[in-house]
C-alpha cells in the first residue's frame, strides 16, 4: 500500500521498497484496492491465499513501541483491508448470506487447532480470511435470522475505538470518558421512558437475560433488603410472574398477556402463603412480538405493592418512534424496564440497557464494599464509580457505539430507522395474508415487526386430513430452511409453538433491508418449498 | 489517502479528485502520515480538530451499498487512522497515561449531550478523537492499575474482526466457525488444566463474576436438580465457602486459605442443619495475589461430598507457566474452573472462561427448551448449539480474541509473556524489599505478579507515635495516585484492607513493561510522595 511504503519512508526505517518493485505486491499483498480488483473477477477474497511474504516473523513479536511501529501498523492495515473487504461483500446481494459447512466438515476444512509453536503473521491473515469466509453476513440485506441484524457503519467504528481503548467500566479512574457517555445516555433513554427529568438508575449489561436478572434482584432486595445479607431462607417463598404465551391461561392468542388473568395467579400465590414480589411485563415477545398491556398490568402491581418490569429487549426501541411508542403506554410506571439497542436499533453486539426508577436502589442491593476496587478517599466524585451497581466487577464498554450511533443518527434517523422496519414488516404481512399457499399464525396485523406465517407447498395446500395435513406442515419449514441455508440465498427463522406446528417467524432490525427483499424471501420461499 | 483516491478512480464513482489538489488536504485530511508529522511535532492527533470538509452529509446516509462503497470505506479508513495514531502513541513513555479531568470538568470539555438531529461525519470523527484524547491508555507500559492491562496487537485485530462479524455464540447456525473455536480452545484449557483427554464443557461468559455464578448454578443444581423446577424454598439452607482474608480464621497472613478451618466451618453448618454445597479456592487473591492449597482443600471437599470449585480469574493464567503452574497443584480435582484469558494473558476485556469437569450437566442445569431458539429439526449436529449451556441468550463472541492470539504466540509465547511479567514482579519486590523507605505488606516473594506495599514519605519514616504514623500513612497512597493521574506519568492501585492502611497494590499484566518502568514507577513514586 502507498501510503505505508510513504510512512515507512518518511519514518526512515530499515529499507524502504519502492512501491515499482516488482515485490512490493508480496509486501503489501492485499490491499484494498487489490480487493476491489479481485471482487470485480467475482473472486471471494476469502479464496484469495497469498504466499507467504515478508511476514516471517514470529507474529509475538509485534509491539508497537520503537522501530515496531511500522511492522505493526502494516500488519493492523492489512487486517483492516480485509475487513473492509468483507464490508463490501457482505451488503452485497450477490454475495452468499453464508457458506454453509456441516461442523464436522468445517472441522476439516482449515487448521484450527492451537500450537504449542508461534504461527507467522502470514499464517494469522489466513485465519483471519478463513474466518470471514465461513461466517454469516449478518450486515446482508437478506440476513432475517435474528432480533439482531445489519451491521451500522459509525456502530462499527465506535466497536473498532472501544477494542482500541480496551478499558473496563468499573470506575470513571479507568474509563472516564465512557462512564460519562453512559450517564448521558442512560439519563437520556430515562427521559424516553418518560421518568421525571430522566432521574433514576440504571447500567448497560451483557445481554437481556442479565439486565432481567439484575431487575429481579432488584425486586428482591427492594421488598426484603435483609437477603442480602442472609440469603434466601430469611425471606419467604417468593413468586415472580411473566406470561409466556405457550401457557395459555396467561395470554391470549396474539401472545399478550391478560391482566385478569395475573390478577387470579397473583391471589392464588397469597393465598398459598408466597409472596409475589415481581411481574415482568413483556414488551415485545420474542415470536410474535406482542406487547402486554401495561396499564392494566401496572394497576395490579400497585394494587398488590409488587415490583413492575418491562421487558422491552426488543421492543423497547419502539419508544423511539411518534408512530409506534403508544404500545408502550404505561411504560413509565414500570419499576424498572430493560432495552436492548443492540436488537431493533442494529447496534453492534452487545448493548443492552436496564433502567431503574429508584436512585439508589442499585447501589444499596449490590454494594461490596470491595475497598481494593472502590477506594473511597480517590480525588473524584465517587458517584462515578458504577461498579457497585451490579454483580459484574469488571464490565466491558458497551456504551460508544450506542453514543456514537445517536450522535450521528440523532434520535429522529434512530425514529426513522425503526418506522422503516416496521413498514417493511407491514408491507410484508399485507402480501402474504391473502395469497395462495399462506396462513398467519395469529389474527390482525402484527405490532412489532414479526410476521409469523406457514408456507403450504402445493401437494399439502388441499389435503383433506388434518392431522396428515399438519403432519407434513411441520416439516416444510425446516427443509426450506436447510436449503436456503445451503443456496446461502437468505435466512429466516422458523419454530414450533405450543401446539402450532413449526411456522416461519420473519423479523425485520436490518437497516439495510428493503421492499425488494422482502419480495426476494417470498419467492424464495416458494422456489426451494414448491417441491415439498 | 492516496489508496482512496485511487480506489475511488478504479470505481469510477463520481468526480475524482486528483491528490495535487490543494482541497485534498479537506477531504482526506487525517491520515496516518499527516499524524506521523503532527506526531513528531509534538501535537497530540486529538488536539488536531479540522474544519468540517467533504463531510457534510448526515451520517445516518451511511451505508456501503451501492454507491455509497467510497463513502463507507473513507470513513472507516478515517477512523482506522486515527486508531492507529492512537496505538503509536499509546506506546510512547513521552506520552501520558492518562488526561485527567474531574467528572464535572469533563461534561464541560466537549458536548457529550445526545441531540434530535443528526451529526455531519465530521463531528463523528471529532467526538471519536475527543474520546480517545480523554481516555486511559490502558496499553501504555507504564499502566499498571488493574489486572487487565496492555494491548495485544493480534487480539485487537481479532477484536475488530469480531467487530465487524457482529453475531450471537448462541447457536452454530448463526455462528459456525466461532463455535468450533471455542470447542477447540475450551478443550485446549481442559487439556491444561489436566482433565484426560480435555473433556468436559464449558463457556465464555462476560466476566469472572458471572463464570463464578455460573459454577454455583451448576453446583447447586448437581446435589438438587429438583431447584430448577421448584425453587429456592424447594432445598435446605445451602452454604457456600470461599477465602476472603479479611476473615482472618479462614486465610493465613498471606491470604491463604486455611484448610483446617474450612473444614471446621462446614462443620459448623452441617450442625446447624445447612447443606454445604460449594466451596470457591481461590487461585490468584486480588490483592495479595494468594493461591489457596487447592490438594488439601479438595480432600475436604471429597470427603464432604462438596463442589469444589477453582476460581483463577486472576491466576488461572499460570497453568501455561511450566515454571509457575505448581502454585495450582490440584486443580485438576475441581469440578469447575473460572480462567479470564483477559488479564494475565492481556487478551482484550472481555475474555472469561468458566471450565467444567463434568459434561451434560451444563445443558441440564439451564437448559429451558426455548423451542424458538434451539429448534430440534435443524440439519446438522445440535450438540454445537451453546446457547441452553447458561443463563445467556445472546452472547458475545470473546472466542476469536485468544484464539487468535493463541496462534500467534503459540502455547510457548503466551508462557514467556506470563514468565517475564513475573520476572518484571520479582525485580520490583528485591528492589524494594530491603529499601530505604518501604515496607512490605505481607512477608516473602509474591506468589503472583502483586507486589503490596507501603511507601514512607521521609517526612513520616522516624514517627514515633505507632498510630500517628498509620493515620498519616494512610493518606500517602492517595496522595501520590492523585498526583500520578494529574502529571499522567503512571498509575497504580492501592487500598486499605482490614486493620492495614492503604499500601500500593503493584500488578503487572502489561506485555509492554520493561525493568526500566519497574525502576520509573519507584522514581515516580519518591518524586511524588517526596514531601508527604
Amino acid at each position: 500500500m502507498l501510503f505505508l511504503w510513504l510512512s515507512k519512508a518518511l519514518l526512515n526505517v530499515g529499507e524502504v521498497e519502492k512501491p515499482a518493485d516488482p515485490d512490493a505486491k508480496h509486501i503489501f499483498p492485499h490491499t484494498f484496492l487489490q480487493i476491489l480488483e479481485y471482487k470485480s473477477q467475482n473472486v471471494s477474497t476469502a479464496d484469495v491465499f497469498f504466499p507467504s511474504s515478508s511476514f516471517f516473523f514470529p507474529s509475538s513479536d509485534l509491539l508497537p513501541a520503537m522501530d515496531g511501529d511500522t511492522k505493526t501498523m502494516t500488519f493492523l492495515q492489512e487486517v483492516v483491508d480485509i475487513l473492509l473487504a468483507y464490508i463490501v461483500e457482505s451488503f452485497d446481494r450477490e454475495t452468499k448470506v453464508i457458506d454453509f459447512h456441516y461442523p464436522n466438515e468445517l472441522l476439516q476444512m482449515n487448521n484450527w487447532e492451537l500450537q504449542d509453536e508461534p504461527a507467522t503473521l502470514d499464517d494469522i491473515l489466513i485465519s483471519c480470511r478463513a474466518t470471514l469466509k465461513y461466517a454469516i453476513k449478518t450486515a446482508h440485506p437478506r440476513y432475517f435470522n435474528q432480533l439482531s441484524t445489519g451491521l451500522d457503519m459509525v456502530g462499527l467504528a465506535a466497536d473498532w475505538l472501544t477494542s482500541t481503548a480496551n478499558t473496563n467500566m468499573f470506575t470513571y479512574e479507568v474509563a472516564p470518558v465512557f462512564v460519562l457517555l453512559e450517564y448521558v445516555s442512560l439519563k437520556k433513554m430515562r427521559e424516553i421512558i418518560g421518568w421525571p427529568d430522566g432521574r433514576g438508575d440504571g447500567i448497560f449489561s451483557p445481554g437481556g437475560a442479565i439486565s432481567n436478572m439484575y431487575a429481579m434482584l432488584l425486586a428482591r432486595f427492594k421488598m426484603f433488603p435483609e437477603v442480602k445479607e442472609k440469603g434466601m431462607s430469611s425471606v419467604p417463598r417468593l413468586v415472580a410472574f411473566t406470561s409466556e404465551h405457550v401457557f395459555n391461561s396467561f395470554s391470549n392468542q396474539i401472545g399478550k398477556m391478560i391482566p385478569a388473568d395475573l390478577e387470579r395467579r397473583i391471589l392464588e400465590a397469597k393465598q398459598k402463603g408466597f409472596v409475589p414480589f415481581f411481574v415482568s411485563a413483556t414488551a415485545g415477545t420474542t415470536v410474535y412480538g406482542a406487547f402486554d398491556p401495561l396499564i392494566a398490568i401496572s394497576d395490579i402491581c400497585k394494587k398488590y405493592n409488587i415490583w413492575m418490569h418491562v421487558d422491552g429487549a426488543w421492543g423497547g426501541s419502539l419508544l423511539m418512534s411518534r408512530r409506534h411508542r403508544w404500545k408502550l403506554d404505561g411504560v413509565e410506571r414500570a419499576n424498572s424496564v430493560t432495552w436492548n439497542p443492540h436488537k431493533m436499533m442494529s447496534v453492534p453486539l452487545q448493548c443492552s440497557a436496564l433502567l431503574v426508577r429508584e436512585e439508589g436502589l442499585m447501589q444499596n442491593c449490590n454494594q461490596m464494599h470491595a475497598c481494593y476496587l472502590f477506594q473511597q478517599d480517590k480525588h473524584y466524585d465517587l458517584s462515578y464509580d458504577t461498579g457497585d451497581k451490579a454483580l459484574q466487577c469488571g464490565r466491558h464498554v458497551d456504551i460508544f457505539k450506542l453514543w456514537l450511533m445517536w450522535r450521528a443518527k440523532g434520535t429522529i434517523g434512530f425514529e426513522a430507522q425503526i418506522d422503516k422496519c416496521l413498514e417493511l414488516s407491514e408491507y410484508l404481512y399485507n402480501k402474504i395474508k391473502d395469497r395462495e399457499g399462506y396462513e398467519m399464525v395469529f389474527d390482525g396485523k402484527p405490532q412489532h415487526t414479526n410476521v409469523c406465517f406457514w408456507y403450504l407447498p402445493p401437494g399439502i395446500r388441499y389435503m383433506e386430513d388434518k392431522e396428515e395435513k399438519k403432519k407434513h406442515l411441520h416439516k416444510v419449514a425446516p427443509v426450506i430452511k436447510a436449503r436456503m441455508m445451503e443456496y446461502g440465498t437468505t435466512m429466516v427463522s422458523y419454530q414450533p409453538q405450543g401446539d402450532k406446528v413449526n411456522f416461519f417467524r420473519m423479523v425485520i432490525s436490518n437497516p439495510a433491508a428493503t421492499f425488494q427483499d422482502i419480495d426476494f424471501l417470498i419467492e424464495e420461499i416458494e422456489r426451494l418449498g414448491q417441491d415439498l
